[in-house]
């Protein structure tokens, strides 16, 4: 089976493909178990391909109609379609965010259509659809409303992945993720980057900057959470999903103040001391027309976790990236 | 100012045509009443003019990028976007319905965003939005599962048009219309024609065939109803609507069986007769999943209206189509 993942040089791409050649297997859209013996990372950077002979790392824009007809073979049993341009920068970039997050993930579906063996597909959504109103708890069946170019151009791509799903293209399926918390690395162009940056750079003795408000809540999953979740996303059955192939992903929902707090038991006051607090407009109202908390039961119930609490989301982070763990 | 009708040949788009001249004035994006001097109606077949100096009938495809670069030009004051694929069609023409559908609403949407002058635009959605398991009213904050191609089309309409208004780039608004009902003329592809058909063709002495169960519900609005809509929809002053540009409609609602009883007491016996029940799987299927009912209180608040009851829409019926009115 050929798997394609596509932004797999992307933080969660990478995560996933090192994970995928590790188990070496994946259930197929027949729900048969199936050897991955090719495995295609496509991004516009250049994926590490970790030395392995299985991966073929594509550079190149999923937006190349050309590109992502041959991506798509009919070898190919299951796309992960991780590639986008982030809420910050849709923002800023209103055509550069829908010719990715929206073109292309419909070049995408066509070039599975186009092969007519319904494979599975699995997209990776966000917080960002809801917006307006919304009740204390967020429920399946509350109405998206979203406040940003991002959570639009998100919102769109699941009507499509269930459009597709629903007459027989693609066996598909929506994974809404909470933020992801804590992302190693640099800052990004996400409006959730500070959501990582103010346990990240204190822990690793930098300055952080918060651009939100202390009782701002999030909704939040670590990176071992995220992936855990796409391959435990992918590896479900299609009956089991029925007609709604969206799932609100289990986070756990906390405050900034509450975040601090863990940094706190993790790093010392000395961590605390090195986040300065400038608020972000932009950012703040952004960030604050999420959802704080989900109802999760569908995705608990068809068996995918989220973390214990924020102080495990820190640990996980000491444990896997902060002292070179992988 | 100069208005644009995109199905300007169809049933509503004439109807709405021959409204504005009669009236010869509209509120422009800035709130100001202005004369309508231009009137273009384009559709793929050629619409009738009226006779009257300010309508230029277009013959083209709104799929074509270059047409409708050329029909908004800077003096396009307000778009009525009521060109559609309807629903069954779209069904069995999976292409066809996105290309119309979701294309060429996107090119008229870019087109709009390129005079950069914010011209009003009306997109006329649909009960098909909603889909899967309902609450017994639907609300404004109820999540949208269609469950048809058309369904996600609107849908995806539904998002650009708040999306472009969110940006500043259109006045947009989203007129969420119930079933029309009692409109005139053949049958067509919607899955809804029976809900017309079973009342216009025993009225006239003719048989109707009913695809669906007596006990299905019906969410209704007459071809008056629709066009006063449209009309009260555009002249709402875009602060009013605010951050949500979707109104969902006044109706009536009402059972299969309850608009027999209606034809009954319009044209007695011999028209009840002339139904010939036939179940058609597909349509009760789709229409099955359409509400019944929705709360319309954010529309009434801002004046729309629907009618009084089904025995109203039965009589505007014959009052404007049967009796040779307009
Ligand atoms: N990290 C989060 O907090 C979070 C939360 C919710 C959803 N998501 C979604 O999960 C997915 C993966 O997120 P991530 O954190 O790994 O993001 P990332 O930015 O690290 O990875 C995305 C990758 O897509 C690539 N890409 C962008 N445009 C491309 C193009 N035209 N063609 C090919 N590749 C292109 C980028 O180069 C990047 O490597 C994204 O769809 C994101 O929207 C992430
Ligand atoms: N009538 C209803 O029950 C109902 C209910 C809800 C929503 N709506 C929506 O209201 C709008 C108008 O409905 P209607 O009842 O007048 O439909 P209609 O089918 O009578 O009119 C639609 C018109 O669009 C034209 N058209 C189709 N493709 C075109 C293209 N590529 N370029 C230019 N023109 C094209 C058709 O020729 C037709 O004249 C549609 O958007 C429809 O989806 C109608």
């Amino acid at each position: 089976m050929h798997v394609v993942i596509t932004g797999g040089a992307g933080f969660l791409g990478q995560r996933l493909a090192r994970k995928i050649l590790e188990q070496g297997v994946l259930t197929d859209s027949a729900n048969r178990l199936s050897t991955v013996d090719r495995l295609t990372l496509v991004d516009v950077v250049p994926a590490n391909d970790f030395g392995d002979a299985r991966i073929k790392s594509v550079v190149g824009d999923i937006a190349d109609a050309a590109l992502v007809r041959e991506l798509i073979g009919a070898d190919v049993g299951s796309v992960f379609h991780l590639a986008a341009i982030v809420s910050g920068q849709a923002e800023a970039d209103f055509d550069l965010g829908m010719r990715i997050n929206l073109d292309a993930t419909r070049l995408l579906l066509e070039a599975c259509r186009a092969q007519g063996n319904r494979p599975k597909f699995v997209f990776t959504s966000s917080v960002a659809v809801y917006g307006g109103a919304l009740p204390e708890v967020v429920q399946d069946a509350t109405a998206l409303n979203p406040r940003s170019s991002y959570g639009v151009e998100k919102a769109i791509g699941e009507l499509l992945v269930n459009e597709y799903s629903r007459r027989g293209y693609i066996d598909g399926r929506v994974l809404r993720l909470p933020t992801i918390s804590v992302r190693p690395g640099k800052p990004n162009k996400a409006a959730s980057s500070f959501a990582s940056g103010i346990i990240r750079e204190p822990l690793n003795g930098e300055e952080a900057v918060c651009p939100v408000a202390p009782e701002t809540r999030l909704w939040l999953l670590s990176p071992r959470g995220a992936i855990r979740a796409l391959l435990r996303g992918h590896e479900i059955a299609g009956d089991a999903l029925g007609d709604s192939r969206t799932l609100n992903l289990p986070g756990v929902s906390v405050s900034v103040a509450e975040m601090v707090e863990a940094l706190r038991r993790a790093g010392g006051e000395d961590a605390v001391a090195r986040i300065r607090w400038e608020a972000d407009a932009t950012v703040a109202r952004i960030v604050g027309g999420w959802p704080a908390v989900w109802d999760a039961s569908r995705a608990l119930a068809l068996g995918l976790e989220g973390d214990a609490d924020f102080d495990a989301v820190v640990r996980a982070y000491v444990e896997d990236d902060l002292r070179g763990g992988r």
